[in-house]
């Protein structure tokens, strides 16, 4: 049996205009964003894609991603599981900090350096700051010494390549075709753990927001084959 | 421990100022049904809900009142479960069918009894029907054997007890706040099944659009109290 598993990231969010590191922060989708969502879910519905099982992040604008290319599949009635794991990577102290007042402060290879050096985390958000996961009710059922305060990209990868292998792998063993929406970061992983690429080469992924990725899976879910619907 | 129960039907339907039956036709929300919706969301933040968990039905037009209903209250990361067992009535041979023309028909008492009468089903659509749920590919995974193809208020009465006992109360009591988002007939069915109404009584009850009616339930799941918030 064929298996067939679409990756997605989020469509652009409000704050892609600004100048904020978004992280884990919970801002909506643009305006641009929704139809960039509408428009992947419009190919996939050409494509004729049957889907069995979705999966999403916690965020809102993975969630709204997900619905408007669900709502465009006339599909809405999948099955949809979320997880924290899919989120975008948790940017620590820098969330919701200015880019620009950032490399004022630290200079422009250090913020170079957080943002894409493979192995190296952004300082940690402090225990009491609302930033941090535990304080925040979306988390309450999340064992919390799994909730991270910063993240590497590193640390993405590791989170999501577990996720991956521990629920993702079973549900499409099962199902013929999944789909995950996720974010930049998490896709990126997703990515660079099928595909096999080396640590520096997902430090490079550009993920366009709301472009399909299918790929086709074997019995052993070996990857078969794979496009980019864009 | 005290549990709330939230039930909800679907905000008004596009086909609401049409003259048709709609049943499980697919239609979309209207403006105002998603108005409702919305408004049913700021209720339930203004209420400090939190959700631990959400139930709806396959239809369009349920899943879009549910996601909007989280969307206002900032908890679209709650899980949420979709079930065929919490359709809208099959109104069997009459689904996408005028209601005048069908009085024509069949006289307004003969309309009269089949909308409101408590244990009479319309006609059924034929097997070869694309009304049939059997052939449509979101019921695909679903018993066939199961599947209506025409309903009394007595059969969705039936089919939702029964999802409440089997599904819905073993959830709840592993839960603080469960929110159900139906249709008109499936919630009508769970208000009388939990107020214990008679049969007649339950085919009289007027269930307004997207207005939240909140259950506490006690550690044996009997109603302790009920109140509507519109």
């Amino acid at each position: 049996m064929e298996h067939t598993l679409i990756l997605v990231s989020a469509g652009e969010s409000e704050w892609k205009t600004s100048d904020l590191f978004t992280g884990w922060i919970d801002v909506l989708l643009s305006k641009q964003g929704v139809e960039e969502a509408d428009l992947a879910g419009r190919q996939l519905k050409r494509e004729k894609v049957q889907l069995d099982l979705a999966y999403t992040s916690y965020l809102k604008r993975g969630i709204d991603t997900l619905n408007h290319i669900l709502a465009q599949m006339d599909q809405e009635y999948i099955p949809v599981v979320k997880s924290w794991k899919l989120n975008e990577r948790h940017y620590g102290a820098l969330e919701g900090i200015s880019k620009r007042q950032t490399a004022e402060a630290y200079g422009a290879d250090q913020v170079q350096t957080w943002r894409r050096a493979y192995d190296v985390e952004p300082p940690a958000v402090d225990e009491d700051d609302d930033r941090n996961p535990v304080l925040d009710p979306r988390y309450r059922k999340v064992d919390p010494a799994m909730l991270p305060r910063t993240e590497s990209i590193k640390d993405v990868s590791d989170r999501v390549a577990a996720y991956y292998e521990e629920t993702i792998v079973p549900s499409v063993r099962e199902n013929g075709a999944v789909l995950v929406c996720g974010h930049s970061n998490s896709i990126r992983a997703l990515i660079g753990y099928l595909d096999g690429l080396k640590d520096e080469e997902i430090t490079k992924l550009e993920i366009a927001p709301a472009s399909p990725r299918i790929y086709t899976l074997g019995d052993d879910l070996s990857v078969q084959g794979v496009r980019d619907l864009f």
